[in-house]
């Protein structure tokens, strides 16, 4: 990474930084990489249980919007050329059981040939399609974790696999809050349009100020706080039904795809 | 149905539609009952193919958009209140090892409890919206059944599944060609926008006037052909597998579900 300025991995074509991942040479976040470009969520969970996962994902298209998925016996996205699921990502989480057991930069060392991988959409995406119509994101402005809140919104069950939705929250300045239900809607494979605008008791969240993970982010007064359905439900979902394995991405370490956002506007 | 004016079925609630089919009082294709309301196609496989089939449906949307999947062991679509897949469809297809074998008017007789049913879009309800937007459908206007093709537009395999994309043609006047993008590209669960607009060639179309499915539908001196994906597709990717039993609706014989066209617009 020697002499490369922060601009230069914003202008990365996805296929060379996947390759800078891969020799080990990039341990940070991943936002702001590669602009443009798809980043994505993990979840590898083992065959036994992955073709119930799907059908979970088909059902609860909001929280689980399936970009890719590897069978079991390849480790080769269709959305990365020359890509390795195993080895593309900087940092990966090993649960068994549900317990966190590793937290890798490599899958080279535990792999299985019954492991299916799952791409899904991310929030990245949305929030750059919101930034470029002058929507400010304001836990990024101020430098914080996006919020994540547990609701009382019932995802459809699947196999094994049920629980509730699990929102992100934005601060959205009221007179916006109709541009961004527009302009989110135009990304169904990336969570689309919001579940919920305003009051967070009626979908069971019960104070804003103390997210479940992330940061709390302040309101000013004429901001009102705008629900997603969030990428980290399918997670949550399976960790509750404590699989042999599950290995997911290290977070805010994502894959980089080579789908362009504004491609996931047009699918 | 004594007394019943055709008035009444366009009006009737889908359950109560449902129930007159489940006692076989409705013979006939269901093109214009239950007016707002999706009708779906049916594909019903037997669990140790259903998991790669529904693979095959997530990796290509645009021919294989899923509604509603039911699991074995079960016979009630979610999309339909009160519904039973067995017998709320006014004729089935059965096929084994690929052999047309029977043309039921239930289910009741030869279903098993490994078998897996998937409900897809239907180009009917896109129609519908192209129609109340002034788009005409030739094949409508003129009482011929849809034109359906194979083209050379490959699909991404999954499984034991793989083919090319099948696609349905409507003649559109020049003029209203970007207008029936725009409404379909809102409907991407009923095939979403077209996948090919003019020379049929271009998507290995050697005869336009020779439909592999369906009949021939003239063009006048202004129109131009607009290829939509097919829900054929899944099915003629399946039976190319020749599965142990595969089942159908039979053609223009649809499920209509609780689903209200205009939903499907906000998903």
């Amino acid at each position: 990474m020697e002499g490369q300025t922060s601009t230069s991995f914003e202008t990365m074509i996805p296929k060379d930084f996947r390759h800078l991942v891969r020799k080990g040479q990039w341990n940070r976040p991943t936002s702001g990489v590669c602009k443009g470009y798809s980043q994505a969520n993990l979840a590898i969970l083992p065959k036994a249980v992955a073709d119930d996962f799907l059908l979970f994902c088909v059902r609860n298209p909001k929280p689980c919007p399936v970009l890719d998925v590897i069978e079991a016996g390849s480790t080769h996205p269709s959305i990365g050329q020359e890509s390795d699921i195993r080895t593309d990502l900087p940092r990966y989480k090993v649960f068994k059981k549900g317990e966190l057991v590793e937290e890798p930069d490599n899958l080279l060392g535990i792999w299985r040939e019954d492991l299916v991988s799952f791409l899904l959409g991310c929030s990245f995406s949305f929030e750059t399609a919101l930034m470029a119509a002058g929507i400010r994101i304001k836990h990024i402005d101020l430098n914080l974790r996006c919020p994540v809140y547990s609701t009382n919104i019932p995802c459809r069950p699947a196999g094994v696999f049920q629980g509730n939705m699990a929102v992100s929250m934005r601060p959205i300045p009221k007179k916006s809050v109709m541009k961004a239900i527009q302009i989110t809607s135009r990304y169904p494979s990336v969570h689309g349009a919001p579940v919920h605008v305003g009051d967070p008791a009626e979908i069971g969240i019960e104070e804003i100020n103390r997210p479940d993970f992330g940061d709390a982010v302040p309101f000013a007064p004429d901001e009102v706080p705008v629900f997603w359905a969030c990428g980290v439900t399918p997670q949550l979902v399976a960790m509750k039904t404590r699989p042999e394995i599950m290995i997911t991405h290290y977070p805010t370490y994502m894959y980089v795809s080579d789908l362009l956002n504004e491609e996931l506007a047009a699918l």
